[in-house]
């Protein structure tokens, strides 16, 4: 009898820890889908409200709180579950410095993808009128009314000009915006240095994603995130905005999918380097460490 | 005498119970009533200031703001008492999700529109020069001088052209942007999450609404709450903007009434659904699911 | 031996208690003064800069940021000493619900006239260049180049038109603002509903004060002070914009003095009576009321 | 052997104080620089976009929110290592009340230069076609198209006319600003009196700077900072600008170097007068001292 409620008992975790993997999959990408969503219809909103309303609903910095604030309320929805990434490099970067599973990232990013697409289709659905009544009907990607800036992210004009063997330079800045983010977060997360404090990491990221904007936003949309990019940028190309989506600024689409994870490692690895790894350890490990100094001595 | 108090006591506690109650409702129904004042003269306050300033006094942002950290005020306010909702929609989807009783819904509806409906008085009161200033004394809902949109929401001028057949277009965006509030006020308040802080709730709800301000507020000033929306426009009717405030925008007034319900629950559904139920047990409620599963198999 | 030792620790605990006194009145006033002097400099400076400046160093938000986290910052330098109440309508009202001993009062009015004559003096200095060069150095209280308005408040021009027999409306218009301002900070404090987090309560009392600006104070620069706005007032009529300083608005310079006091009690009051009257006893609190009931009645 | 070992021990702490000495001075040189670094990249990049974006990409409150949340940003990376001075004067101010020893002093210098440094050339490297986009190539420090202005402080026009003997006017407006960060930073971490919460010092130092942006920032551009200041100008210097960025304002370069150091000991030491030396001891100390009264009377 003892056996058999031995081996049943058995079955049954051997069951429970795969349908706990498989729970834990859909548990995970489902919340980092909605953290991307939520993110994204306020991100684009904003955007949306300020190119339409033309100088009326907000300026260009409503863009920066509405992307800033909307990161913390992705943050508070998505947090504890799946660790609210809501972005490609972010997830590369953790798994590079082993902090999630590479297994993972696959999920991370088509649970991004989806969320960023869904979004760019409510907002799209929200504005619709506002759009069209702004460009005349006339969906473009570049020019005067142009609207697909509202949800993917394009060179400022005098950037476009740069042909193609210098797109390094493209590739520097947006390099160097996400290697900002990861260097802070890093920094925001650290909790042997000063970290953001318990219970505020959201309104904290949020911040930080204010300032990139303020700071390194104009010359183009502040490109720091691939998933947020690629997803709505195909999402206008079925829309009605076309192929131009991918032609617009000499083909610069692929930026914001190659830069990032560039400057993810790049501004965290700065962190570690620099900082991190000098910290002191705490009393009882140097305690340790002394203690095997001393025993290696005799 | 031993019965005598007894039975005195019990006539008391009795007695107390029944007052209880009645101090209950009024205790609730004040609170209530006076963070919906609270939030609604300094919400309309700076609209009020916006619109008779003429871009000197302030500009769309400080309406966010104004709205925004008013409902923190209110929330400061109404906080431990009533729960301060000051929002039909959220006193609403509270009692669908077994948070407040169905009982304490009509108390609630009153007591918002109660305060809401002072809160518009006293900001006529205070701008009563500001508005016959700017508008020359012709108090009216459109035009370039329109003065009704200080009080209540009115759709935006491309979406006043929408015929009334397609009307479920102004539904659908007011149904968005109260499916965002109140899928983020689940996630500011679960505690298995990352939740607000404890004691910067009232904060984080103020950005949370500030942000639908910035992002979903352009197409019809965020009409996400039907207590704040109708009162006021009542008030307008009486104090001289006359039958047009529910003439205007083919009839739009009840779009603030009936689309919030049902976003709420919308989005709170939502969260409850994608992230809520997915929550694992802690530690002590799975060793005791775990406990009464091997008991069950024996 | 024994008796000297106690007859001189007499005279040494009396004469510390007397010499307890005049230092703890010394260390009230000069931190009351210094929490003033900061608060007025950051807000002055922020108006001096955005007059002078003509659209170019910030707008009026500025003004409702320089105010609001000037607030926080006094609230920080005189905090746990004096209380930083820096505006004698709020010493009043804490003297007339019993939080401040009505002897303190005078020395609050002093401190803070004294705190906020400097700080006009101050940044007088620091923007003289900028003052004289904006207005050609002709020193105004009203026309398109005044500058009596960067040290203290004047009615808007349309409010100006008002003749002496309606001067209550400008009471109103003052007796509100204040009557928020009371009521919130009544809220922001009172620990038996939700108060400002413990740590947290100058960026709160910032955030009203931010709050006020934007939404009651286009009519006449938010008079909600009466020693922030009388002592710059002197020291303008004392250093060039003369007598004018005093006539202007139909002699509006008593408003704030006389306004605010009676807004703040109202306010508070009110808070008083709708909320904090109603709080449930505490749990030992209660039990003891229901012993000393069940006395009575045996 | 046991006497082997001790010396041994010795050796082996003498040895380890000297590289720890050693390790210690680089750990805070590599964190001292880093903060500075990060502070100056959002700081510099807000500049660089207002000015190149001729207000399409914000305006003078997004340098103010630019150089706030920049530091505060910069403290949650400097944090706990180095203290996040990032400004000589700070460290200057330390040293003189005791905080740092004076022989760190050096190493904060050099360390926050260098970061300023970088980020100079980092911000030039990202802005470099916005720049010359902006300016048609011609980089000037006067003039309507100057972009000096974005690496390093200049006078406001009119304050540009004083004449050398006059000089003392500039000294005074950068005494003041420097003043009123030090006493605030003393009272934001003065644990008697009402300090910045635990874990939000980052952003109400933030919050300071972003105020002092808004109150006294218009005169010079807020110098209050000179290591902030002199590395981008040498570095401008050195990219283009050539001399004027020395000759400009009558040889303005050197106010931003002197004026902080003593405006940070004036403000700090006002806060100690004023407010710190009253603090009354707390209950034990008290006991200690009259304790030690009574024995000296005995």
């Amino acid at each position: 009898m003892k056996d058999l409620v031995q081996s049943v008992e058995l079955g049954v975790s051997q069951r429970k820890r795969v349908s706990g993997l498989k729970n834990e999959l859909v548990r995970v990408g489902l919340a980092e889908s909605l953290c991307t969503y939520v993110m994204m219809v306020f991100g684009l909103g904003s955007v949306a409200q300020v190119v339409t309303g033309q100088g009326e609903f907000g300026q260009y910095i409503s863009i920066n709180l509405g992307f800033g604030l909307g990161v913390a309320m992705g943050v508070h929805v998505g947090g504890k579950v799946s660790g609210a990434h809501m972005n490609a490099a972010v997830s590369f970067t953790m798994c590079t410095f082993g902090r999630l599973g590479w297994k993972m990232l696959p999920l991370y990013v088509f649970a991004q993808l989806f969320g960023s697409f869904l979004a760019a289709a409510t907002i799209y659905g929200v504005y619709y009128e506002a759009i069209h009544d702004y460009c005349g009907g006339n969906l473009t990607v570049t020019g005067p009314k142009a609207t697909a800036g509202i949800f993917a992210t394009y060179p400022a004009p005098y950037l476009s000009l740069i042909t193609a063997p210098h797109q390094h330079h493209h590739l520097t800045h947006s390099v160097i915006g996400t290697a900002m983010l990861l260097l802070c977060l890093m920094a925001l997360s650290d909790q042997k240095n000063k970290p953001a404090a318990a219970g505020s990491e959201p309104v904290a990221v949020g911040l930080l994603v204010l300032l990139i904007g303020i700071s390194l936003g104009s010359n183009s949309g502040y490109a720091i995130n691939p998933t947020r990019d690629i997803a709505p940028r195909v999402f206008t190309a079925i829309a009605g905005w076309g192929g131009d989506v991918f032609r617009s600024g000499n083909g610069w689409w692929w930026v914001p999918l190659v830069a990032p994870p560039i400057g993810g490692i790049l501004g965290a690895g700065l962190y570690k380097v620099l900082v991190e790894m000098h910290h002191q350890p705490e009393q009882k490990e140097r305690l340790v460490e002394e203690f095997e100094e001393r025993l290696a001595l005799e």
